[in-house]
């Protein structure tokens, strides 16, 4: 089984486990920008995107990984300015969306950075992987939906990650792509499963999460296999796992 | 057998790593700054000795393993300013070492970066983790002995790193630690008790250099089993596993 891992955060995996992914089938990988401390500066985020483009890419061809990075300010490390890494985001230099951006509580900071974020990338058509939190998730699912809404931003360009059986329906509703976090404490297989037979796979992509804390790296391949052996379609499962990735990440 | 690996770049291994490391007895390790591209700001590195302070010593714990922080500009990922960077190391602010510092071609920028960094440790009395590289080892450790004594650095504050035979005798005479790194490409289980069967323990620390790159996370407990099963004497084998980095760092 392929799979186009969406969203993990390669950072915190050493190379070897990157390897252990790939003999899973986990051959391809987005790497979303995550500062695990407030940051003093907005100097250490645009190294931080440097970084992941440059030198995550080249360790992820260590381990037989295509890792291609996603930049921009995740909403639980937005440092006091941020004007520059707006600056730095325009260059396009080198990734494939801005990710993780979104809202965590929804205060007035992160609805001024995630904006910002939202209005760049329409400037500049950029696809964004937009994080929804663990605590007030339809709330904030809806705010985030609201802010999308009044910016006119391109249904296209945005995948709504960790979504769940309630926040799904209105996601793809809206023209958006879902992401299905799979992950002890996220969606269980089972989710993925319930979720996938009722709204279809169109619009749906697959992605682990798997970074700096414990996880299971080989989440997202468990969730495809199990989708398989419960009698969901082959052809939605690829959409699931790879398919709509490749098209909706232009790789 | 319990292990102080005295140098490790943690942020390299996940968690699930560190914790296989702690099973196999490595139940503290220094973890050592470095930046894995050049840094076009100084103030990454800032945010990094924070990372490296608060959350590699999180993430340690999450593991089972104590983690502390060695901070410093590494000769291979200087920015081009460092003013602040000096200053923020002035502050003591959660570290034990200043490290890795050293040369690793030896030009003009690296010495004064270096020059800087060791007379800052004498000012405040910090220990220094000094590397030494793989090309030209025994010219740049001569250069390194050199800025040492020029500067007047005291003796028990440094511990010169990645020694081999050829470079473990100079660096003993001057009254400075060693670092035996065991690692293929560096020192071998046998090269480890070569080194210490010539010049014994007193002065000897041990470490995996294990991080960023595919290496052997055990190695450290590897040696120290070497050791023991080719008769070196159990306290010297202590002494280099542990007891002397426990007195050296304060620990």
């Amino acid at each position: 089984m392929e799979v186009f891992d969406t969203h993990i955060h390669s950072e915190g995996r050493s190379v070897e486990d990157l390897s252990k992914m790939v003999e899973k089938g986990i051959k391809i990988a987005i790497t979303c920008a995550f500062y695990p401390i407030q940051p003093l500066f907005q100097e250490t985020l645009i190294d931080l995107f440097r970084k992941l483009t440059i030198y995550e890419r080249r360790r992820g061809e260590r381990a037989g990984m295509e890792i291609y990075a996603a930049v921009g300010i995740h909403p639980r490390c937005i440092p006091p300015e941020y004007s520059r890494i707006l600056e730095f985001m325009e260059t396009n230099d080198g990734w494939v969306a801005f990710g993780e951006i979104g809202l965590e509580t929804g205060d007035a900071k992160e609805v001024d950075v995630f904006r910002e974020q939202i209005k760049l990338a329409k400037k500049i058509d950029m696809r964004c992987i937009i994080h929804t939190p663990r605590r007030n998730k339809e709330k904030i699912t809806a705010k985030i939906l609201q802010i999308l809404n009044d910016l006119s931003f391109p249904e296209e360009l945005a995948v709504i990650d960790h979504v769940t059986m309630e926040t799904a329906d209105e996601i793809l509703k809206a023209g958006y792509h879902v992401g299905l976090t799979v992950q002890p404490g996220k969606l269980t297989e089972k989710d993925v499963y319930e979720i996938v037979s009722r709204f279809g796979a169109e619009k749906t992509v697959l992605n682990s999460d798997t970074g700096f804390s414990r996880s299971d790296m080989f989440a997202t391949v468990k969730a495809a296999e199990y989708l398989l052996e419960n009698g969901v379609d082959k052809k939605d499962v690829e959409k699931l796992a790879y398919k709509n990735a490749r098209e909706f990440f232009g790789i």
